[in-house]
């Protein structure tokens, strides 16, 4: 069995044990279809299936290549492109069930012109992106169904919710979207109403299914809240070269997603983050060869930099999972 | 021929125009050998093909895995692997000609051991990066040779001045630092001098060669110091949704380096980039389906995220180019 130390570095790293408590936390809190584990943020066709390995088989994806290998991986049950798109025909024929979000004409258009059937009216609920007025919620819904498509409900994300951490103003922020959400489910029917996501997983009572993503891997942004997931990937990286005040390993900008800050490092301090290499100083001597864990703080566009992650039951690397459903 | 608005988005795009500006500008100012490209930047062997029509025949590489792209693409006359490896074992045997950058032991036994026969002695010149301390560096270089290894010289990058704004402080920093490299270059002998970037090309008088990567494509960061180069490199993305306030086109964090801010939109402003979303404001009319051109702020981590650039001249698409040297 290979170990940790013989892998080439930098490398995106997945703790098997961490993993497999948040899938099983996630799966007691919301079982079944209770959850629509969202792949935008592993892009890992295995790790899907260990999520369905407890109990969930519907998915979210954001991107129709995410979609498409999903199907093509066997976990085509129900897929929502939880997205719009304006020309769907990359879909058209695809060998699982597929429902598209639409908040326009345009995007009606596409999915009828692609041959889907199913969709979701995708509302605004405050979050300054996609979807429609709430108002306008109830006449696109007959839209689609005059296109011949079927409207299995609505989809609204507080996306602006999630990120708040003062915990009484987040439950406001959901409750208040979820109570325009309910208002345009009322003007477009079907049984599906899609929303939420890992920091509002546990106080949204409004959605029939909850889209979380994040709470599988999870990462240094989510980890402040308190959740009771932890972090379970992180990529590790090698000292490649140290001078008594700090030492340099050899991941950077092309191992990290960025916007949620510099990644981190246990017993230590990350101060610089280049194309290739992070300056880091630690409590611990640290010496080249060294190997170090740094902390992703954005799960979703860390994981899309990686071509494979390498699977862990502590030192030993027990699994090699491609990261397949990268890029459009 | 394939127009601009045939594309699926959202697409790296190249204008072949700029980059072909780019690259003569820097040939006209340092020919030849003059130039060392430094390959992290575009991570394509197509583009590196034109920086070599343009005369340049040595280049220098991040990775391993860029090393071994530019050999198996015919491009290994001479290449720089400019950072430090412990395990060099992948490059054994390639049919290339292969310096490495050592700055301690470990480094110089790993060339030694993966049968590499070159090296430079890297210099630390103020960036807290890698390289090795002045003073040190002509007793490396002597332990680099007593390992059968030719020392072809020293490199030093005065990172830590590419970025400053005021001129007068980036020349008097860079001179600094090549002070320093002068130096450690008496202690260690060779012919090679290696440093210097995009920031620093027109004022670097010490290094024999000048290690820059960001003129051919360059990026927002870079465009405001006033280099003689231009954006040649943007992501094309679709509007796939307004509301008369905002529009959301479809790229996001997965498609942009983040660490040098958002990208930018002409006549317009971006207001939140989320995992394949941008919201943004327009001082035009803007409908679902327009096309927009997103300007990344940083170009090295904005490419890593694609499998492949688009080459247009005007809005026809004229090639399309791998990004090759993606991962480790």
């Amino acid at each position: 069995m290979k170990n940790i130390y013989d892998l080439p570095t930098p490398a995106l790293v997945i703790d098997a044990a961490a993993l497999e408590k948040n899938l099983a936390t996630m799966a007691a809190a919301l079982p079944g279809s209770r959850l629509r584990p969202h792949v935008k943020a592993h892009k890992c066709t295995e790790l899907a299936k260990r999520q369905r390995a407890h109990g969930h088989t519907t998915f979210a994806c954001a991107t129709m290549r995410e979609v498409l290998g999903m199907a093509a991986a066997g976990l085509g049950d129900d897929l929502l492109l939880a997205n719009e798109v304006l020309d769907a025909s990359p879909l058209s024929g695809i060998d699982a069930r597929v429902t598209l979000a639409v908040d326009s004409d345009e995007t009606v258009v596409a999915a009828a012109n692609a041959g889907i059937r199913e969709v979701l009216i995708d509302v605004n609920v405050g979050l300054p992106r996609c979807g429609c007025p709430p108002k306008k919620a109830g006449r696109l819904a007959d839209f689609a169904r005059s296109r011949g498509l079927t409207v299995r409900g609505v989809m609204g994300y507080e996306g602006h919710a999630v990120t708040i951490k003062n915990r009484f103003v987040r439950r406001l922020l959901c409750a208040w979207s979820m109570r325009t959400l309910r208002r345009a489910h009322a003007d477009v029917g079907g049984d599906t109403v899609s929303a939420g996501g890992t920091g509002t997983y546990a106080h949204n009572d409004t959605a029939t299914e909850i889209q979380a993503g994040s709470y599988a891997l999870m990462d240094n942004a989510y980890a402040k809240y308190g959740f009771p997931f932890e972090r379970a990937a992180f990529v590790l990286a090698t000292v490649i070269s140290t001078n008594g005040h700090y030492a340099v390993a050899n991941a950077g900008l092309k191992c990290f997603g960025m916007d949620h800050g510099k990644p981190t490092i246990d017993n230590g301090r990350v101060w610089i983050v280049s194309d290739e290499h992070t300056t880091f100083t630690s409590r611990a001597k640290t010496y080249v060869g060294d190997l170090v864990r740094l902390w992703p703080s954005h799960i979703d566009p860390t994981v899309a930099y990686h071509e494979r992650a390498f699977v862990i039951d502590g030192e030993n690397v027990v699994d090699e999972w491609p990261i397949d459903l990268r890029g459009w």
